[in-house]
């Protein structure tokens, strides 16, 4: 570790806002990314390894290892979710040789994700900060498999849970959390390190409108050529629901891990996850009124800088 | 029914903001009132009655009849509210002979509250408004013996509910849905008139400062003198609390109800009540997205006059 | 009450097994039945008031009142309920001019049977005995209106739940109780008076073979062709399902309540109903091993006189 | 493997009856026992693999390697289970010095134990018989992990469940069920393999007199009076409540996968396990009458030869 380097996993379940967040902590200033993790979520866990390979071959990171991780939920279930971006994840846009560097083989891990999380975390302790931007499922499985693990490190970012009971996945529910309600509340019951959480109705309140995306593009470099091609599937779905622009959920985690002003307000709340509830299941709930004293509480991001997401999202793509 | 005026049948577990929504609904123009109708709630049914009886008596109404209904919920359950309100839902300050007149007994009548509501509903078919702003174990009695009850009244208006998942009386649910959540399910779930609902979060949203009170009770009526009274028992416990204020929440109710430019902002959604969540139990759930084509929409307030509520409570002190 | 005569009130959702039941307990010797209180299940409350008037002219009890009750459960649904007892739960089959007696309108009552059970309670307190055969919900609303309800009955004798987790109506929850889950928690939590049981599992080990009842029809009364013509659907379905015979669970609850030699042995448990789950919503939970020590106690049938039972369906087919 | 050698691993919650279950699996004639894996339940984790040393000093099986695993449930809920077998799971009686040999530490492994079922069953495909006779949180972490495990094996055999919804450590749930239910859930969903199940319900219907364990202490062998000294505690206790004998569920386990005329009868039938319910969480909820056509079947135990039973337990105190 460099003098005022920041280390860091990112743990993705690569759609377009997960390849987003990874261009843009690469793109960070004194972060060294140590791992990145996958999980199944926006498509197979197969597919998400491949997507990350290619989003890593963009950026030229061909050096960082890529761990595959959980095929399903702790439950054995796997969650749909081609609506927005595509059967592949990436919108459903081939590698074009020429266009995109070839992927490399080599990066992908014989480790699963959970292992290398655990062994990592002992190799730097106290050190890493991990991003996770998909279903918590190796996050869960690594505190089962350890639970010294939590302990060891620095900080954890999540991009999941909602606060006010708006769900994009059920009535009630997120996505991430929705994909895997278990290891979702396995993770809030029983992280004892500093845990941040960007959830949904945070994230939704900052849509960016789709003409910044268009300014980013503009400038026409691969990273943006690449963008454009991955956003064209959710964009015209978002347009056709009369969606006045697009937030990248994933890059709210990640801008919120690397650039210290980014978050304005938060609230420090203890939090737990509805697992049985028929019509709430996967539902973040949050102890707004202190009723549960003794429970550890986390950071729930209220308010942030969005004149410098979009700054941060227009450098990453020249 | 005379030219103009319109008909109310209010439904209340009577505590403090039920006596100040009782004597609103009394004060308002051309609004006539056909049944007070009791449950238990802030308190035991029996007191409910007597409470109710003592603030027709401040209020001069002695003509109307009053009907006892629920002792428990439909489960057989009776929650435990006298943190707030006192062990009487009044603040527990006697009826002083002299100070009050003396509340006539009289007015309660041997039916059960759910068979006044049907006997009326169908005595003023399309005519009556009911304001409920009790758990909802009385409406709920009146589908279940009658299928068309629902269908004869021209609007029913709740006080309870919540749209944000932030609850009072557990985590994530509101006081009068959580003390009976299967009846809350009825309700929204078999009402199919007009349903117009006051959640917490839309009535917590505009406390009215402490000195609002004070310049009420300034006029030194025996109305306002009743209400600084029993106040004065949940204003010191919410002082306690560092509370800048009181949001009577069952005002909220019959404001909406007699006064027409009282809601300015309102939302159409589908909505019902977790039943079955470890932690979301009562919890309302609303469909903001459109989620359940099918289901009847219900009109959620989310923006009022404010100063027309402060006008309407200083009025009716008066 | 004449000097050695019982106190019935039947509440039933008139099927095929109800009928019989029905006619059993007006075969049995000093039983006065008040009342014939009805509720949905099998089929439509419509239909089932239909059935029972249909079944009092078969058994010539054109004197007792009908009362027509709850429509759906307390949360509002309706159980389909066709595939056994047929459309109409009597299997279909028109009532035949000249081949069975014009059942009378005039049995039917206005006053809801809830309000009935009440009234009727009061009337003759600690006389009656309950006999429950379909879903449980008018039960629940008496209690519901009137606390004391339960406390003025002699006994209820319920068919409806299971003691092994073996559904019918689902994998693992017994029709009745299925039709209306929160009324059967709200009755075994809320009546205080005696409480006899015969579950799923107690009426299932007594199938009766299908020769049984040949031999009973064999007899050629009006009251066995009706009971052949109405059992000829569910036989069929029966039979196609690989079944030696049939139980007519209902008449368990019928036999046990009239006959006091008919339940040999029985265990005196608290039971309740689960609510919540997934897979076991409406199963009854019995406390075999006394962890609910304060919760007061039901009697579950275990073993009967099957011999009494097969007498006592050939008597009242004569 | 050797010709006619079965491989086994076993995976303990290090009770009582794990240790007679342990000490029955070796001493079974042909059986080769590849691993022991650890997991919390009856006592912690690291209780548990001390007890696994412990048993396995006495049966002079110092080279089978012995794997930790899972402290807590996914949930991470750690079950109590003190009263039964004491604080330390085998009754506290101390190691004697002299009296039994000292327990190996060398042969407690730094591998996980759900990695070293993964490993394992790879290095011996659709060989290995798993006997799981504790909570199955390394279970379901070795699916999680590489959903292929199950495939690999031979088949499984579970101690736990229930089938009549009749619980020991809640009122319908069994211990090992309810120690992490979303384990139980997992395996029952995601083994693909043939799974038999020792349910609380047919380990419990062949209770063993107490005069048939003195009888095996009578030879008075290391083992004997090994098994006599841990059995104290739970056998005073279970005399203390009046119980007639005592049922080593696990026992039950071994003894079926180990000798092929053990199991007498058993039905093939879907299962699955409640996880929601209030009252029924953890239960096993099993699909008596084929409602689930399409879920795979496992094989419930309900009847097996006691004499055997008898058999080898007597022969392995020897
Ligand atoms: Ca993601
Ligand atoms: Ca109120
Ligand atoms: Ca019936
Ligand atoms: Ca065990």
């Amino acid at each position: 570790q460099k003098e005022g380097e920041r280390l860091f996993i990112i743990d993705v379940d690569c759609g377009v806002d997960d390849a987003l967040a990874l261009m843009m902590l690469f793109a960070a200033p004194r972060a060294r990314v140590l791992a990145v993790t996958c999980t199944f979520g926006n498509t197979s866990l197969q597919q998400v390894c491949s997507n990350v390979l290619r989003v890593l071959a963009i950026c030229k990171q061909t050096e960082v290892p890529v761990y595959g991780g959980a095929e399903a939920s702790l439950l054995g279930d796997v969650i749909s979710a081609t609506h927005f971006f595509g059967l592949d994840g990436l919108g459903d846009v081939a590698v074009v040789p020429g266009q995109e560097p070839p992927p490399s083989q080599d990066q992908l891990q014989q480790e699963p994700a959970a292992l290398a999380l655990i062994r990592l975390a002992k190799q730097w302790p106290g050190k890493i900060n991990l991003v996770a931007v998909g279903p918590l499922t190796n996050l869960a499985l690594a505190v089962s498999l350890d639970s010294s693990f939590p302990s060891l490190l620095r900080s954890v970012y999540i991009m999941g849970g909602n606060m006010e009971g708006r769900g994009n996945d059920s009535v009630s529910a997120e996505f991430n959390f929705f994909a895997d309600p278990e290891a979702a509340f396995a993770v809030l019951n029983q992280y004892s390190c500093p845990l941040h959480i960007a959830s949904l109705e945070f994230c939704s309140s900052q849509v960016l409108p789709w003409d910044f995306f268009e300014t980013c593009f503009a400038c026409g470099s691969e990273k943006a050529t690449f963008v454009q091609r991955i956003m064209e599937f959710c964009s015209t779905v978002s347009k056709s629901e009369l969606n006045m622009g697009w937030a990248p959920c994933d890059c709210f985690a990640v801008a919120a891990a690397t650039e210290p002003g980014f978050i304005e307000a938060s609230e420090e709340v203890a939090a737990s996850v509805e697992l049985a509830g028929h019509l709430t299941r996967a539902q973040m709930v949050v102890d707004w009124k202190g009723r549960w004293p003794n429970k550890r509480k986390i950071r729930l991001f209220t308010r942030c800088d969005v004149t410098l997401l979009k700054k941060l999202l227009t450098n990453m793509m020249r």
